[in-house]
């Protein structure tokens, strides 16, 4: 018998199946998907454990899980090859059998007409579920969740394809979640910054930071040059953490506004997109240094041909004369990585392209290249515009790829404050 | 007193200690990549476990691990903030108490004095180790490794930081355990391929796969448009598992020899760029559905200017004709997708550069603008070098980043096969 008093009842486990992840053959992005939803609800995740697809070993991890916590959310081992043995050991654990589920059947079947194909047997018993489970519709693929409860606790299997648990996840287990515990009200607002380094950002809002209420808390979240400022609130009625929410965040605004460049899922290179578009506006890019990577980021947003020209990327010095109109005097007298250069190019390419603007970059990514008065991680980034020219220097690290994306970045959130201001 | 029967000697638990973690700020990359490594050496791990920084919670994780296996790795928890408290828990549990290491201290000096700066307080407290463990150096960070044996299982703790945790495995986890534990020899070896689905590569290399003997197992590891074959040689005589992984891959060469292009952590990029800067050549690249991507690959590969020239990303259908060359009425009665575009593309680019090959791409990545007869995926891609001209179309799915990513790994493939054959 389980011992009904130590374990946490809205604290939540995850139980991930898969000799795959044993062996480091793929990495478990699931796990932190799925805290990230959780958090948001305001449930919190105490354990994530890793088991191989063998019976004995997935039913003490369920056995240990039950003893802890009171939600138990399993992913993977729920495909149709023999691999797979949750669903068995689920039955064991839960001491029942297996039935038939019509309503799973007719989303395998749907599955498989759409894709033109007769149900295969093996497919045919993906349909089967443990008797006391509630079936849950997995809209995206053959297998279904299942949710069980006993003894106070909620135990959810789902697959662990990515895309089918999401969906399983968002369709069902949060809204059940949700119903089943009362949770407090969370809000989180996740504010996007870029030019400025953690410590440094850390001591330029420490006035605002040091003053914020204890029922609304800070978290620094770096990634890929950017940083992700994400406050959350909880404790108080949703319309006190509304109103608290949007109070703190003008007070971060003011201190450090000329950082702040989004929100939640926002990308910069989107939202300039979104600015060139609403202002019939166009672009072209000149690149030394980022080799192409302000080109690839600009159209990797669908439907940036409305907007983007294309851009001559001159890694050889003599694409920057013949190509760009670079006098070569120039190039000469100031070297490839300097203002007048970078000016050129930018005014080069938005005349020859007959955009409205150009980003040109020209640096030095490393790891040779590097000068005394010129030391590796050295970028010069222009934006030409119909009435103006910005022009600055970078100083972005030693490692390659941190250099150019940074570059990037910076040339992205400079040519969106321009955008802006217009 | 721990039940030394039903332990798993030479089994592996990875616990992961961070509330970072928990809550999915980060992902677990450490584990997987711990869990190559120790397959390389013959040692399988069989659970992962992630708790937070809460001493109890990592006393009954390595309490629990320890009844179940005989090697346990731990990582995170051991930076200087007072979240993390890894090394006095581990005090705990083995009933010892903090020393200062002297060794440890020296390379915490070095590692500051090195940024030129001096050893705060808060620092030197690293070098504080449990009296009996062997403290491991960590060359690239203040953290020192910390082994522990006790009742014939042996317990490592690493700090969490990636190329921390890295360097020490490597220099001193990995082949403590290879000296500890008798471990069987055992042989990896990594094919890698392009331009094939899993599952068409399965059904080519079958004949192949079904002979292979017991002692030689076949992995698929698809990633990112490459598919990796790993073959794990075990059982027998070093000697003899060369002999028989050297016969296989001639096996498998056979069948699918024009997908394979390289071995290990070759990359696409720099097995061309190699090529070509051996023989003197040069290259350029016309882009226009991949954008820049090319581009950015080729110039990801540091050194890339001894023999790339440049691109031109000719998004607007204007750069086609103004800056590569190509006749109006080719565009108007082809269209930009077509054979006659994409070749026209690759020979002005290569003209226009003075370079001796080029690659140009002309696709429709989606999700708009497809047709009838141009679906969603269409890629052409050519290859202009002195004395020939490569074209063909593609079909490459219907998500816009794939469809990119494929055109770039085709083009690189064919251009590889092209220079290979010169």
């Amino acid at each position: 018998m389980l011992d009904n008093q130590s374990f946490l009842k809205s604290a939540v486990e995850i139980i991930t199946i898969g000799d795959e992840i044993l062996i480091g053959q793929i990495i478990d992005t699931n796990s932190p998907w799925m805290s990230q939803e959780l958090n948001k609800i305001g449930l919190k995740v105490r354990f994530i454990t890793t088991v191989a697809d063998k019976e004995q070993e997935i039913l003490d991890a369920i056995s240990m899980a039950s003893k802890r916590v009171g939600i138990i959310l399993i992913t993977g081992g729920l495909g149709p090859t023999k691999d797979d043995i949750t669903k068995h050991t689920l039955c064991k654990y839960f001491n029942t059998s297996l039935k038939f589920d019509e309503t799973s059947f007719l989303n395998v079947q749907r599955l498989f007409h759409a894709r033109g194909r007769e149900v295969t047997e093996i497919n045919r018993k993906q349909a089967d579920v443990p008797e006391i489970c509630t079936p849950l519709l997995n809209e995206l693929g053959t297998a279904p969740g299942m949710l069980f409860r006993k003894d106070d606790r909620v135990y959810v299997s789902m697959p662990g394809v990515p895309y089918e648990m999401k969906g399983i996840m968002r369709n069902h287990v949060i809204p059940v979640l949700k119903s089943s515990f009362a949770l407090p009200p969370v809000l989180h607002r996740t504010i996007l910054t870029q030019g400025i380094g953690e410590s440094f950002l850390s001591d330029l809002i420490a006035p605002w930071e040091d003053h914020l209420p204890p029922h609304i808390k800070l978290a620094y979240l770096p990634s890929a040059g950017i940083l992700r400022l994400r406050l959350t609130a909880s404790g108080f009625a949703e319309e006190i953490l509304r109103k608290d929410m949007t109070d703190q965040l003008s007070g971060l605004e003011k201190l450090a506004g000329e950082f702040i460049f989004g929100q939640e899922s926002d990308t910069l290179e989107k939202l300039i997109g979104d600015l060139l578009r609403d202002k019939k506006l166009t672009l072209a890019t000149a690149e030394s240094c980022t080799g192409g990577y302000i080109a690839h980021r600009i159209t990797s947003v669908p439907g940036s041909s409305d907007y983007y020209i294309g851009s001559v990327v001159a890694y050889d010095n003599e694409i920057k004369t013949s190509c760009l109109g670079i006098d070569p005097k120039t190039l000469e007298q100031h070297g490839a990585v300097s203002e007048q250069v970078v000016v050129a190019m930018a005014q080069g390419i938005r005349k020859q392209f007959k955009a409205d603007y150009a980003i040109a970059t020209s640096g030095i990514a490393g790891p040779s290249g590097a000068t005394p008065d010129k030391p590796l991680g050295t970028v010069w980034i222009a934006i030409a515009g119909p009435d103006s020219i910005f022009s600055k220097k970078y100083l972005l690290g030693t490692q390659r790829f941190n250099v150019i994306q940074s570059a990037c970045l910076n040339s992205f959130h400079e040519l969106l404050k321009i955008l802006k201001g217009r």
